[in-house]
Parts: structure tokens; sequence; C-alpha cells
């Protein structure tokens, strides 16, 4: 278990600036040659649910839990700024001024660039997100072990 | 000063979720026979307060700031979702139907598989937290050079 | 690429407590001989800029963000306790009792200890943040690849 080249990013958080700082990371570390694996737990499963379609879950709760946190990449909103509901607009705004892709289109390049997006199998569970209502190319579920095994085998390991 | 299976965590948050992510962490690495140490500060020193009797703290501002800040792991409430007071109750069923243990549950299975529990001294003076304010097997102070030295020597360090 | 006693710090939050937290660390490990660098991106630009003076930003959409999102080490806010604008004076109050030194003062002693202090090149660029809003003795900005290969290299990395 010697230590590798790795990048490995917990993604607890589901708001659109830190999925950005995340994904600007993950991107970045793949291109510098890192094997890069981002462990999406708690409302950070928000990020790569499909944005089209709605969630399937069991139970009365479940149902609706999962009509309040939707998720999707492009339903994301700020950990500041949420008045008036600007922050999203706002932002968007600025990165295509400054020819930055979108966090949906990292996404995508992420995957494209051999990133690993992992849901955790806990968060899962306690929410009922089915495996359905993540996007194409999500790895299967995994649970807190899988996740320590591959940061303690990393160089750089973040919560975000 | 060699790297050894070690996973350090800052707790800096106080909110439900982002504890219920720390204590998974912990007993999970520590099951894998990681060797793992929780340093709480801030807003985080509220997760391992007693939830029983009131804290004691000296002068008008601390006694003011300790009952607004009153903390232990049973009256915390969630980063998102704090409309109506609801999120603590809702993510407390759901983690009952899928049979998860509750924070409370979570903190006594870490101490009892060998999780360290230590308050930062700097924090504690800062906002008058008397050392009886922390439940039972909880460490005594220490302050950000015993986790920096900690998170040195851990193949893991998370800022949660 | 062997791994230094490097601390590496990426500021993502702009909110006062966690900057707290974060000089708190980038000291303490200064202090015990490691070499510390914070990486400020996104809202973490707001602790390194000037109090005095506005930022000069090219745009209407910038200079209105520039307004509501105007930084500076004096004019941030706690992540909770927000009500009445009451979160900084309390906690200023409190530091001052135990003798900590305000967040201002921790900066200056940051960069007197050779804690370098970087902003983050693409948060400059989409929120159009010129170097010169920054304070004296700021590094020149630096992208995400310069932190991942500090990160990479470092015994401690966080993301606050």
């Amino acid at each position: 278990m010697a230590e590798q080249d790795k990048l490995t990013i917990v993604m607890f958080s589901g708001d659109l600036d830190k999925a950005l700082a995340g994904f600007i990371m993950a991107t970045t570390g793949a291109s510098m040659g890192m094997d890069v694996t981002i462990f999406f737990t708690f409302f950070g499963l928000n990020i790569i649910k499909r944005n089209e379609g709605s969630i399937k879950s069991k139970g009365l709760i479940r149902k609706m839990f999962n009509i309040i946190n939707r998720g999707g990449s492009k339903r994301l909103t700020l950990s500041k700024f949420k008045f008036l509901g600007l922050g999203p607009w706002l932002i968007g705004k600025l990165m295509k001024q400054t020819h930055t892709p979108s966090l949906d289109e990292m996404i995508t390049m992420a995957q494209e660039m051999g990133v690993k997006l992992i849901p955790c199998s806990t968060s899962c569970g306690i929410f009922g997100v089915p495996e359905d209502a993540f996007r194409d190319g999500v790895m299967s579920l995994a649970g807190a072990a899988y996740f320590l095994n591959e940061a303690r085998q990393s160089k750089v390991t973040l919560f975000i």
C-alpha cells in the first residue's frame, strides 16, 4: 500500500461554488497525470444526479425529501448570495465571459479524463437515492471503507 | 516521525450532517485498524458537549454565548433545510429506518473503538468552555501544535 | 518530489471563523518549522483583500459583484450567528479578552513568519479581481496546478 500519485476528494457539499472548486481540482489533477477519485456523499450526491426526470424512491418521507433535495448539476445554488436566486445566474454569466466551462461540462470533461465518480452507499441508503438517479458513467456505489482505502494511498486528500 | 496508518480529523463544523460524516469516517477507519484522532475546534466543540446540564462560564458575554451556542450531540441542526426545525427530525427518521446508529450512539461507539476525541484549547479559551462541559471519556485539551504534529504523521487528514 | 515538512491550505471560505482557523494553523505550523502555503480561492480571496479603497474591475456585472462581495479581513462575517451583524463584534470581544490577536494581526504575523499567501488565478479571472486589490506582500497569482504540485509534496493539506 505505498503512496501513489493520487488525488482523492470527498465531495460532501452540494453547493455550486464548492462543486466547481472540486471539479477544477479534479480535472487539473488528471491533466497532471494524477489518478483522481471523487467520492460523493450527503448533499454532494446532488452534483452527479441526472438533470432530467424525477427520482423514484420508496416511502413517503424519502419521496418528499427527494423532491426538495432534487439535485442535478444545473440546479445547484451558491453557498452565499442566495438572494433572489441570483447567485447561480451571476456566476454562470461571469464564467461564460471568461470562457470557463460550466459545471455540467466540467463533469463530462472529468469523466472523459478518467476521473472516477463514486456515490457513497451509506448516503444513498439513508436518503433513498437509487443508482439510476445518477448520470451515465458514474461508478458503482461504495462505502467509507473504500474511500479511506483510496485516501491512505493518496498524496492529496480533500474534504470539500 | 515516519508516516503511520493514522486518520486525523479537524472537526470545525457543528452541523449535524458534517458531524455524522466525521464519525462515519472515524468509526470506519478504526474498524480498519487505523489510529484515529478527532480534534474539535470552534463550533465542532458542540458535538462533544454533554447533552444534559448547562455550561458554567465566566463573564456576561461568555454566559450569553454559551446559551445561544449550547451544543450537545442531540441539539445539532443540519447545514441545510433548517426550515421549521424539520431537518434533524427528518434525518433522524431516515437514519432509524435504515438502522443507522444516531450521532450520539456513533460517538459512544467511536470512543469504545479507541478513537481519541480532543477539544481545541484555544477555542475553549476564547468561547469560555470549561473542561467539564464535555462528555465522559473526552481527552484533555490540546492546541493547534498537537493537531499538526498528529496530522504530519497521518496518512489521511480531513478538515470537516 | 519527495514529501517535505509542508502544510498547504486551500482557503475557499471567506467566513471570519474559518479564516481564523486557517491562520491559527498556518502560524502554528510556521512556528514549528513547517513550510506553509495558503492558496486563496473563491470567497477566500476576500480574506487577503485590502481593507481600504475600492476594487476596480471591468464590466458592469463584475463592478456590482465586487461591491456586494467587497472583502477585506476587517469586513468578514461569521458562518453562524449572523443575526443583527452581532457575530464579528462578539467574537472580536471574546478574542480581545483572551489576548488572541485579531485576524488582521494574524495575517501580518503569518507574512512575517514566511507563510506564502497566493491568490487563485482562475477565481481572480472569473470574479474580476485585479492583483492590486490584495494587501502588500501577497504573492503573484497561481492556478490549481501550482496548488496541487505543492499539495502532493506536503505532509498536511487542508481544504477550509
